[in-house]
């Protein structure tokens, strides 16, 4: 695959770059021409503040997704099969963007960048980052070999450095020396924040769980960086026909999920068996939620997702106080405030680079 | 009392400079002519390799002390009275400053700098950090109906922001904004490290429990920044005259204490009761490290002193792994990545400033 390299915000010139080679097919990812950084004109303003809205969406919904799993695990056990709700979301996503196309064509004629029908060489990019999702999903069940679930939650923070890593290495994108550092502070601060009294039996996770952790880790920030990629490659492109191919290949990965993981209980239970009203507010959240994502990785990056999911985590766990009464632990409050001071150095590591 | 301003260090002119009244007595301090951030001549560098010794002194010194402690717990219970060990301290640390100084004397005779007599105006200020620490130490016997040993030790972290939030106001020294970052995240990385099972109890600490640990920690903290005061108000004065009579109070005081506190002990038991190999072992250390922090306050900062105590902790901790066969749980790990970051932006944050 052939990328064309993503340059530095600050750097930004127009049009096209110096091309570089990854794997020798054909993704020219384009020049992304927002100025996410600063705020000069009156065009940087109005990109400044979709990014902002973009990302407080992305916070409220991963939110509230958290609050939904509590709540519906406080409801009682649900034995609905995962991968048919995964696959409703993809479908719901799908939907949405038909019906925002649709509303476009009737206002402003079907042009270029917003027709549905494509390319061999633009869609053959589309499958990548289902495909990823779709090893790493399983992945999922045979890593709970070597460690527990809450240990799990643990070592998922490896995500947080992988994006950070493959965003600097794909994406050539750079991070200053101070946003570095409050990257790896994110990460301890939102481990921090997760640490309970069984916390400690994650260290006795023996090689290959490990391995695992990391190798899913990597899978998970590919996808995140490689969607960007695709993203702000054909940045002209409507959003809505980019999510439509995403999604419809989203559909057919979870298809082939169902096949392999619940084909039995949905042969004999049927496709929708124990569904209820909060797993169909669940799978709503997470098509909005989904939505947001891909207008974060087109209109701002991976770094902004990662930030917006990690105070997102920090925000359920003070609603879940005042919701369900839980209690905040010393951990919660010190990671919590390690996060603060990663954001605010984020944002000045931004102004002095 | 009557402070000179102490000016930031790379804004520093020669001389006299601005007086701030405080208090309106008697206490001026003078320009600390020391310029302990760059590298530039033969003077700066010298300075720098002093200013490191001393702070790798007081660090290996701080780490050894803990290990002794821990040390002198397994080898069982001592019932020597505290007080006393602390007289003995004061009177080790006097004693070691008498001999330094008629070295000196020895070598380059009697001057106006390393004379011992003083005058009034000199000496008053000498008592304020012992009367501190006194109080403080007085304290510490009231909070623990308030808090348990863990708890307090927590809550002792508390230092470091008072430490900083101080040596702003008092000493009117400039942090830059990653420098406070990085202090903020020192305090939370210190606690994140002492984390363990039972931490959580600190959170139920009454209001009381709580006012009376700020008070401590501000007292500490003044009792710091007014000895660095000290040691830079008159900072061509040796420093082991300074030193000789910051311990007479120190023995004074602590005469003070042994009365009020292990008087009977003392009558009935005598006054070395309970010392054994390892009592003396810690007297010794407690002694060279007095000295390093006196050292430390003199040709660094109290910055210095809070940063290389915190890593002393964590030093601790690793070699008592080596040592005790200790076990490092994920709380410590996290904790000293924040506190390894914090450092770091501590000393990129003088660099930017």
């Amino acid at each position: 695959m052939e990328y064309r390299k993503i340059k530095d915000e600050d750097k930004q010139e127009d049009g096209e770059d110096d091309i570089e080679n990854l794997r020798g097919k054909a993704l020219s990812v384009g020049v992304p021409l927002i100025n996410a950084g600063s705020l000069g004109g009156v065009g940087d303003r109005a990109q400044w503040k979709r990014k902002s809205v973009v990302t407080l969406a992305l916070t409220v919904l991963t939110s509230s997704q958290a609050i939904l799993i509590v709540w519906s695990k406080r409801a009682g056990k649900y034995d609905y099969s995962v991968t048919t709700a995964n696959f409703m979301v993809e479908t719901l996503k799908c939907l949405l963007s038909l019906a925002a196309l649709s509303r476009i064509w009737r206002n402003e004629g079907v042009t270029d960048d917003n027709r549905l029908s494509t390319t061999f060489d633009e869609v053959i990019v589309y499958p990548v980052p289902a495909a990823l999702y779709l090893v790493k999903n399983l992945l999922q069940y045979y890593i709970f070999a070597y460690v527990d679930a809450p240990g799990y939650q643990i070592l998922k923070n490896f995500n947080i450095i992988s994006t950070g890593v493959l965003y600097r290495i794909i994406l050539k994108r750079k991070l200053s020396e101070i946003q570095w550092a409050a990257f790896i502070l994110l990460c301890a601060g939102c481990t921090t924040a997760q640490l309970n009294s069984s916390s400690d039996r994650v260290l006795q996770t023996p090689l290959q769980g490990w391995i695992m952790a990391i190798v899913m880790a990597l899978l998970s920030g590919f996808a995140g960086v490689y969607t960007e990629a695709i993203m702000k490659k054909r940045f002209s492109r409507n959003i809505n026909v980019q999510n439509f191919w995403l999604y419809v290949f989203g559909m057919i990965f979870n298809a082939v999920a169902i096949v392999i993981q619940d084909f039995d209980a949905v042969v004999n239970k049927g496709f929708f068996h124990g569904y209820s009203f909060i797993t169909v507010l669940m799978i709503v959240n997470h098509a909005l939620s989904g939505i947001a994502v891909s207008m974060v990785m087109k209109y701002a990056d991976n770094i902004v997702k990662v930030y917006s999911t990690s105070v997102a985590m920090l925000l359920t766990a003070i609603v879940s106080m005042f919701l369900f009464g839980f209690h905040l632990s010393l951990a919660f409050f010190l990671g919590s405030t390690v996060v603060s001071v990663s954001v605010y150095l984020h944002s000045i590591g931004k102004l002095q680079r």
